[in-house]
């Protein structure tokens, strides 16, 4: 504990206003418990700076029901194996609540000393990924609160020793700590630099002098406060979505493209078995190889309401083994999906090294079905465009091989489809009065279908057309174009 | 594949019998999609008895969107640091959807020989484990079918040569198949012992010839039909729950301890700061001997309401680490919840390695709010005492402490707080009309809370009722009795 010192908060002064700050704490966590968004309070700093204490302290100082707190260890298999920020996507508060993070996603990033170019890059790359996140959560609402724990050097020496001296601290003072304070200088410089690429507009680093733990201590509640306020006033509700009038196409040459897609390929019968199952015995052999590399598949199926998706996913599931994949049906997000942002619910199922999942629709229902009937908000479905393609690019970047299939079907197609569903007994449940709701919108959802297409066409994850009025050619198609593109990653690689 | 054989299925035949298999399993997967109980497929057997085959083939005949497959690996180390029986748990379907588990969590317990009395005993309290996790799953209306694939000795060593033989199967065949081969008599002993011990009434092992793996295929559908058929009639809907009109202790030994429970401690103002704190200190030291042990600990805070859970989670708290901690609020469930066994939002957080979870009420909640509010059935919560003993015991089994606290006050001392609460500006949003409603059963509480004490009260996790009227003397009382069983959980072990 700080000796008196006349430059230093005495404990009176400071309890009378922790009490204050205490107070304000909880009313604030009644405040939030019914607002439409999270607040996480990241506590960074240099070492020595009292991070454990400032976590503990605002653990002490909060109701603790409203609040959990996370620390970022060795990461565990299950999070090696899965792109870098799914750790931190799988401890995200539920809205309404608190999330504090010793040492944030940030701390990871200044572990290793980057110096070859190729270090320098990955530094960058994973600063970036950071910046991406953050923006994403603040994009969605949440409240996101950076403290950064600052020490001059000839401080850190001064806090290392005090707590040396003191027997009922010396124990947190490790060799480690004296080899990072001799680095002072080079650390200090790689956290500006970390501290520069992640200061966002959003989410701004909030720099606190830690000389004295008192006066750093409630200096940090007065900037979560101060913050929470401001955020408040803006963010009590959730401004609620308005149906679109009119849906005019952000980019055409995705819809050209759509609408040249040429959809009645003739497949000549003689033979065709003998072709599927040739391809078929190529796939399970590549996803196989895949697996033994540790390299994950996932598969992405969009397409029109009776486009041929189920069936599809049923060929390509023949050929894969079950006990490696899962396939994920994407419906109405339940009540905790709800309170988080909207692509949690797919981080959620991202596989494990070797592994491969199948979304049977999936995060792209955002630029869809809920940019046409007004679920999401036209700000929310404009930036849902990027935020898939991070999404997609961090899945890539891991390793995963992302495949993504549209299935076109003409407006003729679908009618005799839906018909022969309406009166096949074993079919009737696959139609319902949605499916013709959504058939009477065909020319908005060409439109979306093409900003879709055009938007998040990427190098690293192309979108697949696949011309789907003849289910045999379309699932020959999938197949195929599975195996070319798993066989490509897996040259790419090695 | 099969030869011609006069003793195999044709493949005439067979393709005929599929198809009336197939369309039978997904209508049965419709039906399934709305009902109150979900489908557990276990897919077990001897080597080279085709379990692979047989899962690959349910994905194949089933709609893939309502079922989701598992093979249990080596435990991932999150699951290692947990009971064992964590890591199928958080793999249980949703009502309404199947799992197949390829292997089932009985092919683990197999893995070993045991020979010497310590292993034949861990082999008895796996089997225990296995069998009560299942009773609980049929008792909350799941329905689980066990097959059993059965090869003769003949039959395996014929089949291992057939693969053999297949240039494209070849590669499954391995030494250790040709190993566990010459050890078939003492494998077949070991999986006779585990069947037995685990065939429950509600989930009996079916053991199916593989000799013929077209006739295997027909006969595993044929017994998942038949199982569920006879299922979906009885357990179509589940019954409403009906309030209790009158309540009548189970056990009144609980009840009379409760009532004979000293409430109005006098605590010595003078000396009591110091006291506390030397106590807060012991617990900050013991929890991170503990932690370094890599023990778990879960407190499990239960009492009147008002009695003061919050303010003494708080002081606990305020002597652990912030890091190794979370507080587990238990309210209403969530959807997700909702549609699994109750026990199954518990196990979600129960913590890792050398981490601690404080549950703000928790399990218990069956045995008194759902009980006395008719939110459970009479059924549902009387065997809850029991589910919820083998609950702890597979915590404590695997060296997690549990401590458990009822805080108790008196009911004039309960509506000085209310009063006070709703006096206080800062308190009003802790009290509702739901606790007045709560404390007008004041004496059916009693019973219920009495019967809690009396039928979980375990040596392995004891009850500590806190008189709780003076606030200062229940807290110290807390921290004291949670150094005290830390204390003597870590002596016992080492």
């Amino acid at each position: 504990m700080a000796k008196a010192n006349p430059e230093r908060l005495s404990k009176k002064t400071y309890e009378a206003r922790v009490a204050d700050a205490r107070a304000a704490l909880v009313h604030m966590q009644v405040q939030l418990k019914n607002a439409p968004f999270p607040v996480l309070i990241v506590v960074a700093g240099v070492d020595a700076s009292g991070k454990g204490e400032v976590v503990n302290t605002l653990n002490a100082w909060l109701d603790p029901r409203g609040v959990e707190t996370f620390a970022f260890h060795e990461p565990t298999d299950e999070e090696r194996e899965r792109p870098a920020m799914w750790r931190f996507w799988r401890c995200l508060p539920p809205y309404g609540r608190i999330g504090i993070y010793a040492g944030g996603w940030h701390t990871e990033a200044l572990r290793e000393d980057p110096r070859s170019p190729r270090d320098l890059a990955e530094f960058d790359t994973a600063l970036r990924r950071i910046a991406r996140f953050e923006d994403q959560l603040t994009a969605d609402g949440a409240l996101i609160i950076k403290i950064w724990l600052h020490l001059t050097k000839d401080g850190q020496r001064a806090r290392l020793q005090e707590l040396e001296k003191d027997e009922r601290t010396a124990w947190r003072v490790s060799a480690e700590d004296w080899k990072s304070h001799r680095d002072y200088d080079r650390l200090a410089r790689l956290s500006d630099t970390m501290r520069r690429a992640t200061q966002r507009p959003g989410a701004p680093w909030h720099v606190v002098d830690a000389a004295d733990p008192r006066a750093r201590n409630l200096e940090v509640a007065d900037r979560v406060l101060t913050r929470f306020r401001a955020h408040f006033r803006t963010h009590k509700t959730r401004p609620a979505a308005a149906k679109p009038r009119r849906t005019t196409p952000l980019r055409a040459a995705g819809l050209r493209r759509l609408l040249s897609l040429p959809l009645d390929q003739h497949i000549v019968p003689k033979g065709y078995e003998e072709k599927r199952d040739k391809w078929l015995g190529k796939l399970n052999r590549i996803v196989r190889t895949a697996s033994q590399a540790r390299r994950s598949i996932v598969w992405v199926f969009e397409g029109w309401d009776a486009s041929g998706k189920g069936g599809a996913i049923r060929r390509l599931t023949d050929a894969i083994d079950a006990r490696d994949s899962r396939v994920i049906p994407i419906a109405k997000p339940t009540d905790e999906e709800k309170s988080h942002p909207y692509l949690w619910r797919f981080w959620r199922h991202v596989p494990r090294a070797g592994m491969a999942t199948i979304y049977d629709r999936s995060w792209y229902g955002r630029v869809l079905v809920e940019r046409l009937e007004g679920f999401a908000r036209e700000e929310e479905w404009r930036r849902a465009y990027s935020e898939i393609n991070e999404f997609e690019r961090e899945l890539v970047e891991h390793g995963v091989i992302v495949i993504k299939f549209w299935l076109h079907i003409s407006k003729d197609e679908q009618l005799r489809r839906f018909r022969n569903r309406e009166e096949t007994d074993y079919k009737r449940h696959k139609i319902n009065a949605e499916d013709w709701r959504n058939r009477r919108k065909w020319t908005a959802y060409e439109t979306a279908i093409g900003d879709m297409i055009a938007l998040t066409q990427t190098r690293f994850a192309p979108w697949h057309l696949i011309p789907a009025n003849n289910k045999r050619f379309s699932r020959l198609e999938i197949i195929k174009t599975s195996c070319k593109q798993i066989e490509a990653a897996l040259e790419e690689k090695s």
